[in-house]
């Protein structure tokens, strides 16, 4: 295969990307000097050489622990639970949070056989043992069906620590994805947070 | 700037990719195996490092000259030119072509500043030396306003080394529908009308 034909079909494994994008991306690189296809590639190999997840809170990060987990100014009593590394910069953009993190990588999702084993439930329960620095736990899973769902499991999991357990207050539209959420709606829910009772 | 950021960054940069997309493919690809990652930076630059203009025709290729200017079955006799390398895939998808190409590498643009001495029309016009092999040049520019203005000057220049030009036909795109298609196609179709005659 040709290294025009390659590049296009590995632009296409990219989600989102067909196969006339990838085309067209790898002719815009063709014509540009041949600098542009190497940072990006010099980009892509850093990324996989460098960035893994911290073994604390399992931040996508250069170094271990994170910057987030090693900073000491960060309130260790309190810890957000979202649902992936991505989410974590969604946060933070707000500027309105000064806590630590725990990523579950992904969530409770039954139908595609998901369930907490194969999630980060555990080490969040390491992390809220006899002794542990943490108060309060928010939940800031999506406000989607698995979100939920993982919440509701998360809360357990906290509950039975002994640990006071929050939610993000549902002012994100329902259906939507955090990642993507504007910094002033997420500042809004993280305030508005209520503690999980039973209805 | 961190591994992450710094591709992001690279991304964004590439047509049609914001930084929300460059986001979302980032962090899709730090969900794989970095192999994902790296297979796409040897791709990046197998194309850097081994894909160049054609010193014929222009084309973009891995050897030089390319695969259509080497291969002798090819019929020297006649040129089809093209704005640019990509618009070749589609000419010879049809299966229908064995002549060579010459690429010119763009199209004129007076507001834009692009003359000819932009565009490959001199190795155009080298190419239609005395003893050339070449006896018909087929312009196939883009159907557009600059297409157009690029054709008629790419006309001069084959008129004036005394070889045969012709101008791939303009009208409705097969499968189309009358009613749909804007007025300047039904125009330029009506105006190309051919006598119907028996095969």
């Amino acid at each position: 295969m040709s290294a025009i034909e390659e590049l296009i079909g590995e632009l296409s494994r990219l989600p989102g990307i067909g196969r006339k994008t990838a085309t067209r991306l790898t002719y815009f690189l063709l014509k540009r000097p041949s600098d542009t296809s190497r940072r990006l590639a010099r980009a892509l190999d850093a990324v996989a050489d460098r960035v893994g997840p911290c073994s604390v809170c399992g931040n996508l990060s250069e170094t271990d622990p994170c910057s987030i987990c090693a900073d000491p100014r960060r309130d260790p009593h309190v810890v957000c639970v979202v649902e992936e590394a991505s989410d974590i910069g969604a946060i933070e953009r707000t500027g309105a949070y000064r806590g630590l993190y725990h990523v579950l990588e992904g969530h409770l999702s039954p139908l595609d056989g998901i369930g907490p084993e194969d999630l980060r439930i555990e080490p969040l329960r390491a992390r809220l043992q006899n002794g542990t620095a943490v108060r309060e736990v928010i939940v800031a899973t999506n406000p989607s069906m698995e979100g939920e769902v993982t919440a509701t499991y998360v809360r357990g999991v906290v509950e039975a620590a002994g640990v006071r357990v929050t939610r993000i207050a549902l002012g994100l539209p329902v259906g939507g994805d955090l990642e993507y959420a504007d910094s002033v709606t997420v500042a809004q829910a993280l305030a508005a947070r209520r503690e999980m009772k039973d209805a």
